[in-house]
């Protein structure tokens, strides 16, 4: 590992929530100091981090939650799909007033959790690669195709680098047969965020975010130049999870297309949802 | 033509407009009644007219305009790069709300103004075809990506039609060098709509608005099931422009791209704007 | 036109069909011999025709028939969906016999009547070009990727030519909607089959049969070594047949897909069927 | 192992084959039962299998196989380049009986043995793909090409998922140059076959059966949502064989092409064959 | 056309050739002045006309008749396959020395007569782009091929744009049966170079160069934003040369490939040549 | 290890340049005699080695120099950017002069040392395949892709096998952060070389030579026949690179495109050169 830290601040929203808090501890060998940035309480700081508690829809405090950094890992906003009026808020005008406070306060790369939902409506076999048109499979894919085409905006007009990683499912284990194959470790998902944050050049790219499992829907490749490599793998998880779940239907959507389950949601602001 | 016409009654939003005006008249023949929305006023109604007048930002007033219609041509919203609450009120939220007006009401097939914009920063010997990575080059642009985003989920989960027409520049006469193959005259953009609303499967297209000019930087057959033959040419244009404007530098990002000097200017939130 | 014809004696099968007796005359000045074959009657004999009366099921008649011929012109077989027997009899094995026959007797170009059904199940927009994968709608379709493979064999292996032309919906005119797309007048199929009879070099190649219609959903540039040029199109047509056919569902699989209503028929051999 | 098995009953066609009565040991973790197809005798049978002796050119009898079984594995018909009755009987008829089957018996998903040869006449330097059009190299490949073909049909049409595997050269062990990079161990054919009888979505997929060798001349990732990873490599077999067997023309077709000595026989009817 | 002519001074080299002596007329309206350069007499001068005698392999004298021009159309080198000491001094040599003088004196653009030879070794049928890789056909070929990745390098690195423009054949007409697809009339040559001068935008570009003929091998597409509109076609010529000679051998490399006879000749070093 | 050579004997040229140096001992067990090429001094030789001392400019020496030998792995030439008349005479006629001593004597494969610097004007992102046009960085890549193309002629038109292998970085360690992505380690280049040499079929290939490293923003599969597997990594050096040396500006060209600082040479006949 450098002596030198790679960065001197980051400045990390999304913070306490279920990946933030991982970052919050992988990261830390990368920069002097982590500024932790969510509406929620962060617990106790150790002694490279320093909160910010704001809401992303607050356009001045997010700007000014930008000063001083000199990369952004952007894991705030909505966290799943949920009604347009959160999804505009926290996850298309907050990104936004993230990329304004990039360019307002140079700051030169940013790394955002993008989701396996900005392209969900595409099948299995398509096996699709980084530059398939999007297909978001709700108003929560919507608004991460939003920011990949914000942060290209940003790119090509501003010099803001963006890597866009498409997290298919980041949870402490793999909890059905999706996430067989669709299942990123948290240390893989630490491994990937690193990748983009020391990879040499980063432009406006897109990467998917899955571990080394055996079943292989998407094309990684056009993703090489960040240099993430998965280690983990669902193989030790595959026995239990098909002695205890029932073989999936292959025509559902469920199964069918990359995004699962929220395929077969409806309209989030029709009551009752699921 | 067919003594019936093809839908009872489409939804025109931006009737108002430089395109909206003319579409007015050029899709008569398709339709009983053609009702058009603006927030500014309509002039005199034709037989077969009738008036909305609300701004798209009202998500009750642009859900109710949607009644009773079979079809939206929705060439509404910010008509070039403008501030980003502009942007979000008119474009981004007015076209949500578009959207779940056809959801709500039944509208099965929309026909949408997206922009060359959308792809603007995309290099004319590219040669990108319908289905390229999106590239905006401004605000405008995004919000041009973000409806096309949005109409992909209204087609993949609530069975809408969308035809997202990628018009070029669409005026009187051609204005420029770069006009010399960019333009789309008035007669081909209301061919260009027309084939859109009758060609039998629309699903969800992106279809590029060019008229038959001799310099072609883009692939349109991604679009050959719209049926759109363009039948002006720039041609008769050229020895004007060419004589009254200067040699143009081929480096200049106004030249390089496909998004023109939409591509030269800052950010529409900085003072003093273009 | 030379002189001296391309060929000196043409095999016709299927020459009592529907195209065939529209190429019996139209490649009249192809050869100084066509001779007709078909297991039906075929009216008067013109000088330059000779009748072959037999069943492309008998294998020594078929390849005695290929006798003498240095093109086969080979359009004979079931000509829509019908039972396993009858494909496997006049399509699979006839067609067998007819490649034997050019194997045995030094026949060195076929060309060979494939379908749009050999590709059904592609939608539309799916745009696909000549080197797509089959995806038959039908046990018709199927005996034709059947032929088209065998072919490539007999190409490969032993040097005879073949061209597969992929005709849409070849009619004395345009019956439906599906048809303004997919029509071929029986002029430009004639000059479709002139076309793969003549140019320099063929090889193996697959090709799109249908006329310049402005509805293009496949990409036929993938032939263009064969020289077709349309010359007709379905837009005189166009009023007459939305005057008096229904708008289509968009959605429902005989618009969705090349094949047309093809892709919605049951098994043949499951009673009763359409 | 999940404590039940994947399926109820497997049909196993060809079970008295080279890779039939490997598969027979190899997939009895998968179903309760597994019922062996072939026409020559079985020997004993284990407490989980039974036998069903038959000809897969019998209708009747194939149809009769499939009943109560969940899936089926198709190894069955000719296995090797043979004369044209053979493989209109065995193969092409054979298959469609066992499609029939599966059709009239609910059957859900089929495991086809496709081969090499059904692309045989692409060049190694191609590094085709699954979806690259078919090039058989014999009537072998010509049949492979057209079950691979009718699968597809009874997918889109009647919703019978398919995995064409196609086997490169599956042996106890390799035997010469070409398998120095085709070869395919016992043990990853039952790993390959396992592989897609699990996979969580087939449709219809093809997929190329090659161990992890070093010379990759195909691209194998389009078949990645199949899960196969292959465990075995021929590098330990490389010294002995290129001891004991000389180097190759690299422009013999037998090295040129990738189905390797099959593409230097002539006709299999003509006498005498290889 | 304009009142003020495009360029101040257009270099010509090769200005005595057959095509030379083409472009030296057609190319009047675009420039000022016309430098022609050759080693051959020009014969009278017209008033736009100067001339510059010397032989391309004298580095000073390129250099020099380069400077004051701000555009060259370069047709200069061996005109056809020939032994290596001349295509070294004159194609690769001579051309080396036209780009040092672009560089030297600030020419911005360049227009190039490279050659189907260039990439005469693919099939007719493989429907190349301007984007596959090169397959020379000769040493002429290779020298076009040199001259192609030449100024590529000239506009990475130094900002001077080249049309690289792959003629095929251009002569007074049509003279065999392959010239009946390959065939580039005088007038449309003249309106390719033009069109090259006079794109808004060339950067880098190959094109294709043949008329608007029925056969077309090659996908014109990728050079579309160069906005040549090939007017004249072979039809005219077809049954007179189908008349007077031979039905080509599809197998010969002559007919095969898109270089024609060139691929059959030997080493041009080698005696006797053809 | 076969107990026979697979060559009797080897030419190598540049045997006393840094990577010749390393061929010279690691080929050893491919032939039973090496012959050493280059004009410099070689010292000892080895029991199966024998010297030939002359300049690649030489004509008659060089294709002297191939006589008795049935193999060639040409690492000659220039070995780096350098001015134009050492390139043309050593890189341009050198390699000339080896192909036409590889015709003139029948020697059947060439291993040829191409570079990186071939393609070094593609951006990482741009994840380019083997089949990219080449973009060279200067005169040095210019050379390299003359050789590319020059030796696909000589396997078209004359049947001489050539692996073109694109070397990235190949040093005794990594040097720089680029190298982090585009080492090849000494190792790993002996490796790629004795793939070339042994395997099956090269015909006309091109292939990059990397390490496993990471970072990979190249497409390798394409050369997956000839069967090279890279042993070694990056990863170790990883640490003390970045502790030493600063973060790179990811705009530079030297960070932007795969050839590094290369792209941001001048002209080397430019005074002073870096």
């Amino acid at each position: 590992m450098p002596a030198t830290p790679r960065y001197d601040r980051i400045l990390l929203t999304g913070a306490a929530g279920r990946l933030g808090s991982r970052l919050r501890q992988g990261l830390a060998p990368l920069a002097r100091t982590i500024r932790l940035a969510d509406r929620e309480p962060l617990g106790d700081l150790a002694a490279n981090e320093e909160a910010a508690i704001f809401d992303l829809a607050d356009m001045d405090a997010t700007i000014a939650a930008t000063k001083g950094c000199d990369a952004i890992v952007h894991f705030g906003g909505a966290a799943m799909e949920t009604g347009w009026q959160t999804i505009l808020d926290s996850s298309i005008r907050g990104s936004y007033h993230v990329y304004e406070g990039a360019r307002k306060h140079g700051v030169r790369r940013v790394v955002y959790a993008s989701s396996v939902h900005a392209i969900g409506f595409h099948a299995l076999e398509a096996h699709i690669g980084v530059d398939a048109p999007v297909r978001p499979d709700g108003l929560y894919g919507v608004s991460k195709t939003f920011v990949e085409s914000l942060s290209r905006l940003y790119w090509d007009k501003f010099g803001i680098e963006t890597a866009c990683l498409r997290i298919f499912s980041s949870f402490p284990e793999p909890a059905d047969r999706r996430m067989l194959w669709s299942y990123l470790s948290f240390d893989d998902c630490v491994r990937l965020v690193t990748a983009a944050l020391t990879a040499p050049r980063v432009g406006h790219s897109i990467a998917f975010g899955m571990s080394d499992n055996p079943v292989k829907p998407v094309d990684t490749s056009g993703a090489g130049h960040l240099g993430f490599v998965p280690q983990d793998s669902t193989e030790p998880f595959r026995a239990g999870i098909e002695a205890r779940t029932p073989v999936p239907d292959p025509k559902a959507p469920a199964v069918r297309y990359l995004g699962g389950w929220f395929c077969e949601l409806g309209h989030p602001d029709d009551e009752p949802t699921r």
